[in-house]
């Protein structure tokens, strides 16, 4: 930590925040410049509060220099973490992981027949919305509980495992006894208490990031969850947040190289959401793969101008073969496989 | 709802959408252009999925015409609510609210302390956490069930009504238990099954926009709460997220006019969060009463470089004290009462 | 400057990095911590190419601890600047300054109208656009030189100074021999050799912030100017660019306080293109007084409909009449003078 | 255009909005719902300034149906526009264009150095900054005409096209009398004078996006440069500016695909601009290939650590030709030609 003291602090103002770090154990090392004192503390931030130092007189700033995230962070696993989500299919390492599926369960009629095509095509991990989080009350919000059992049918049929999100603490049990993977959607990133709860949890969790979250905010999310002893975390970008309208959300392609260098967590891209219009899923999925992903979820739906959710966005089942045979040789020029 | 057609679009394609809008019920008026034909349909959106126009063959684009809200919408109701809080206390009338209290509870003695100070100063509620979302694990996360206890201590010895934070479904009904005003928390604004929750209860809420709202999610956010027959809804504008970094966040001013525009909810501001800094919560909170604000919710302590949360942005008593006093001409300015 | 090395970062590096920092006349400080070296360098970044070290093996990151400024910052001057523009009238005094008039110069009838007008209600600036910045090549551009004209007729029958916008390098001349302030627009607050060119010159000049532009930059703009030898800077802000679409920009009403924490220069508020919208521009105008703006810069046209430009952010002569009315219990309230 | 009246428009206002637009030659259509009377009206908004009806009595919003932009749009043009750069390169077409060189041009050395190795690794177009706008006016602003000249010696030497960035009017015919392609700086989007004196030349510009520009601004000021008879114009996607700090601005990926579905110009990517480091050049590099870009622009510097500007951005010759071997199969999987 770095304690940078303002032009007018005085010598007694210098030798009192010396004193408040050594008293926290810190080892300190003031650097007095022409206009400027400057005191390097060493010791682990994690253990102090900033307030106490910024606040006392004669304190301009305090930069920290360690990163607040640890178990998520590369300093104690340097290595990439490959995450064993169920029926041999494993997210992080050289196979690339397709989750796909309708954004929402509607029945299991329509589920069967999404997931049977998506698998032809190459998918291997199944997605579906049986709890909804919906901007309108007024809108369709899951099938709830028999949503999960339907999804449950369709895995067990065809040997994949399924992802769902969970929206509510008193609903994790209840889903993952279904689930394979579990979902925290964007909305839910700063849901401390549900992060909590899928922490104790043994199922793997796939954490989307928060429509304006910072990476550091993003990572301090999985840390809630790893902090609980889970630390099977999956990383999903799907855009965020900004001035432009063209898109529903604006893809961060760079948070996929900033995550690797960051993390050693598996992440994933999600165009269908981040660009709203199944115009924009096969360039932007085939940008994510090229930039390194280890994987994608896309929205499939057999009839998308019907869907009960997010039907611009979903791509017809001969789109996403298409899109599957379209990305097998980028992945491979990548030093990935997909098909 | 108007439906614009490509410039492409076969007059087929105009005939299949506007059977597809009679089936729903619309009443539909095509206008022919030189290059596009655009359609008017008259009925209720809300009842139907705008998917299935906006993919039908031809279809450009689907502008809606009514706003999605309607009990936070000033279409029911035209005048401004006044909702009452308890021990003869109102936010929305001419008499402006004024919630003040520490971030964090963290003794019977600190919150008495902060809390008489702030009751002879002039603020008429109480504010304080007890169940505290804080961005790292390893941060102190509130006194919980204690702390209500002491909030409650505290209100009913000054006779205020005690406003406090509720983060998960599974508290909705001990924090109502205490509080006389429930908060949602800007990361929990699109919480939807803990909306619905708080909706159920009757006790007035305090809704924070989210770190990235729009006005529209926000004031969804409040249709939510209200459609479960809630309709005690209080805003709060605490910032939103920019890309400029000297304020934590960017107190968004235009909020409150374009709130009263929109709504007929009372709406007040959090300077402190806004700005993150104890120097700029004073000019903000001044010009969040000129601009016709119905209250300000300010963090207080009384020994900010000790503060468990957020110190760098609480005012010490005496600050607030002054505050309260530069305020009154201010409110007087624009027709309202303070002290 | 901090140097913070990487946890990897071998003695030989560390000792390289110390060496060329001594090259360039640091005097370096290194702090041996368990994980981390971190060297502090005495001396003014403002010479040396962070690059240099940023990109030398075993460096992690570069802090910087001086502010890039220096003119426009309180280092040398810690008094607010007062500016004189002429006709007796100053900006960053006690005395607001309230620039008025159309968005763009129509007419001299036009002009001398509305002119007329806004002096009656207390307006002490002419404002007008003879040279507009337009986002489509087949709107309205300007009346140019004779808009220049227009306006310097009304100053002088009615002894108000002039503040007009220049857009070209080639125009400066021009500009500056009629107007006593010149405008840099916000889409040209990094066109530094504009900056350069007005920076030559020895009137006045309003620069608005960029659509986009952090404090930060802004400042280093009015770097650019001061650094030529014109000191006489003010500030305007105008809204900065953010995801909210209820308005055109989102006012930062927090750069009204920072910029007075950061720099000696006068501030003023423009609520006419930051809203967008006559509805919102008198209750932004009273928040940015109430802030502590040193003035406004409001749009009034004498017939909104049929301006040529931004006619719906545009006050009638009564309603701006009725604002500074308004207004004026305001600016008492803050200890400055109005009408 | 659709013009949305009040709920509580009276059928006098009605005829009266309805009245005007006939008097500027739109046909209207009048739908009349239950709650509102929308109007439909057909004609060429072009020629009518929006305000006139949006300030009407009992308007309470218009809606445009046509884009504000025609030559840079596919009304007119639907195939995509190859662009003839010089010595038998084209931008636009099947053949991917690699501009290549360093931020700044330090000397005729340096600027050979880099070239001739930025060639030998597959480049087909020298980039290089002999006027370059920064951000501080104690920063190096570049060797001006006379790194024009070295730039040109390269250029003749090498039998390659030489892109470099114009900041002032007053220079645009010097530069262009040395340039195969002008560039207009992210600073500059919005310069509207620049726009138009490069619209006079006959040399293709590559336009930069502004730092927070939205698609249709951007496609705006192509409009500006073609509507002076210049429709060479070559758009180039560099990052905008959101809340993220982890990169210098935020690659917007999907920009790619969405100006291919607005517009007929071609569109190369800068991954060294957006991202602002090294570490991060080539994944988004590989991305804005396999979304569809047309080519790249990249710095690279033979002694990044000792460049004069934006260092930390550049790649080294070695590493720059280690990315065009890793690009050229993912060129080949988008059926597009590197090597």
């Amino acid at each position: 930590m770095i304690i940078i003291m303002k032009d007018s602090a005085s010598a007694l103002q210098i030798e009192a925040v010396e004193k408040r770090l050594a008293d926290f154990g810190f080892n300190t090392h003031p650097i007095v410049g022409e206009k400027k004192t400057v005191i390097g503390a060493i010791g682990d931030k994690r253990l102090l509060s900033m307030n106490e130092v910024l606040l006392m007189p004669g304190v301009e700033n305090v930069v920290p220099i360690m990163k607040p995230y640890k178990l998520a962070s590369k300093e104690l696993q340097k290595e990439q973490s490959i995450i064993d989500v169920g029926y041999g299919v494993t997210v992080g390492g050289n196979q690339l992981a397709v989750f796909a599926g309708p954004c929402a369960i509607e029945s299991q009629e329509q589920f069967t027949s999404v997931s049977r095509s998506v698998k032809a095509s190459g998918a291997n991990i199944l997605r579906g919305g049986a709890f909804k989080p919906r901007s309108s009350p007024y809108s369709f919000q899951g099938l709830e509980g028999d949503g999960l059992k339907i999804m449950y049918n369709s895995g067990k049929e065809l040997g994949m495992p399924i992802c769902t999100e969970v929206l509510d603490t008193r609903d994790v049990e209840l889903v993952a006894s279904y689930a394979d993977i579990m979902q925290i959607g964007a909305r839910n990133m700063q849901n401390f208490k549900l992060l909590r709860e899928v922490g104790k949890c043994n199922k793997p969790i796939l954490l989307k990031r928060g429509l304006a979250s910072t990476m550091e905010e993003w990572l301090m999310a999985a840390e809630y969850i790893m902090s609980e002893g889970n630390e099977n975390v999956i990383l999903c970008e799907r855009g965020i947040r900004t001035y432009e309208t063209s898109t529903r959300n604006t893809f961060d392609i760079s948070a996929i190289p900033v995550s690797k260098e960051l993390s050693h967590l598996p992440i994933i891209a999600d165009p269908s959401h981040a660009t709203g219009s199944y115009k924009y899923v096969a360039p932007v999925a085939k940008a994510a793969i090229a930039a390194g992903a280890d994987g994608l979820m896309i929205e499939v739906h057999n009839c998308p101008e019907k869907a009960a959710s997010d039907g611009e966005q979903s791509l017809k089942p001969h789109k996403f073969d298409t899109l599957m045979k379209e990305l097998d040789p980028i992945a491979k020029a990548v030093g990935k496989k997909l098909l």
